[in-house]
């Protein structure tokens, strides 16, 4: 049991809280046990699980072959980005990056909020979406993201720091989800694999990403209200596409 | 201009963060641009408007009939809830709760992430839907939960504090939302309008809430993913009712 919060082990696993130790070392942490559930389930054995006391999910991770390491509330509120936390803080490498695949793909083109880069690859895995992520969008591997997608990390192909041209290239048909119509086409029904691009919260698209676009996709609602939520807006469009019927 | 974050006006302001205040007061606080400009568009008239500078949006408040009061940095700090605000802060008067209306209505039982509450408020502006909030879900009226609605609470009617079946008595058939499949129907064509019961982000909704339901529906998705974000399947769901065909 580890009681002391200056403990290296934990001292070291804590710092994962930031973007430059994550990529330093690799690593990230799976918080809470929706999330350490979904990287058991999908066969990734975390290094470390800190937790409070021996249970179901510890004792999986301990035959996964993971060490899982006891300790005090103190400790855990030390790993822990939330507040009282209850569950396992685990340790775990940030999975290989592997090629861009020629599937339906939702590309995050600068989404700056975690909960929304989170609720997007939730829905991603939820629709058979890969994602891919622009270099300017929010780490996909922060704990804080990992927590909004619940464990669904590990359940879809994940890339970052790619372009839509990337994507393209891919064998990928780019489609960029605007506000309002622009004029442009809807996706063909033979337009397939879609790579849906969403835009950063406040400033949507860039001028490039749209005019790399070879459709477009709109939500339709009241013209009352200016937009729907980044990760909303996506997560129909997504729904949409999935269904054989783009919004 | 106002300095001191203990001038009487600031602090009275700032306790509004606390839901103790906005229920004595029966006061709230809208923070920043898209929030202020919802509620100007739909004819509320804030008492003040804090801010850093005179703009358009200020003068539009203050030919509204606002008092618009220039404050340093300092107090714009104490009044808003985000780090490092630039836009304005109003106190506005919540609006007199109306009648529950006969028309499609997202019902929120027991949302407690203020993110989600105010996302479903925004969709539901969107997609045209009432809002009915039990008494177990966060305050609607909560300066979180306006910033993330982004100034859609004043385009569609929100009443709180309601049960499923004050929903059920003034008219509206209720349908609630799952994310599994219980056997039940889904709602018929002529089902209208729609109730849609959208549950506790962990436990979902009770037995005695899918008891009162009259029809369930589910958004189809991949097996290997348990459930959407409940602002994003509450979403999805009112997305497809809106288009006259549920998902």
């Amino acid at each position: 049991m580890i009681e002391s919060t200056r403990n290296s082990r934990v001292v070291q696993a804590a710092r994962l809280h930031r973007a430059r130790y994550r990529r330093e070392t690799g690593k990230t942490l799976l918080e809470g046990p929706n999330v350490l559930e979904g990287a058991l389930s999908s066969g990734v054995v975390p290094e470390t699980v800190f937790a409070l006391q021996r249970d179901e999910l510890t004792r999986r991770a301990d035959q996964a072959g993971t060490d899982v390491v006891l300790v005090s509330q103190a400790v855990l509120d030390k790993l822990a980005g939330t507040e009282n936390p209850r569950g396992p803080v685990a340790v775990a490498t940030i999975p290989q990056q592997g090629a861009i695949e020629a599937v339906d793909t939702v590309i995050l083109c600068g989404i700056q909020d975690p909960g929304n880069v989170g609720t997007l690859v939730r829905s991603a895995a939820a629709f058979g979406f890969q994602v891919v992520a622009t270099a300017e969008t929010a780490d996909i591997w922060a704990p804080k993201v990992l927590r909004s997608a619940a464990g669904t990390h590990f359940a879809t192909n994940i890339v970052t720091g790619a372009t839509v041209k990337d994507v393209a290239a891919a064998g990928v048909f780019l489609v960029a989800l605007v506000a309002a119509e622009d004029g442009r086409a809807e996706p063909d029904e033979e337009d397939r694999p879609i790579g849906l691009m969403v835009g950063n919260e406040a400033r949507g698209l860039s001028a490039n990403q749209k005019a790399a676009a070879r459709a477009t996709l709109t939500v339709p609602m009241s013209e009352t209200v200016e937009s729907l939520n980044a990760a909303v807006a996506g997560s129909i469009a997504m729904f949409a596409i999935a269904q054989g019927r783009p919004a």
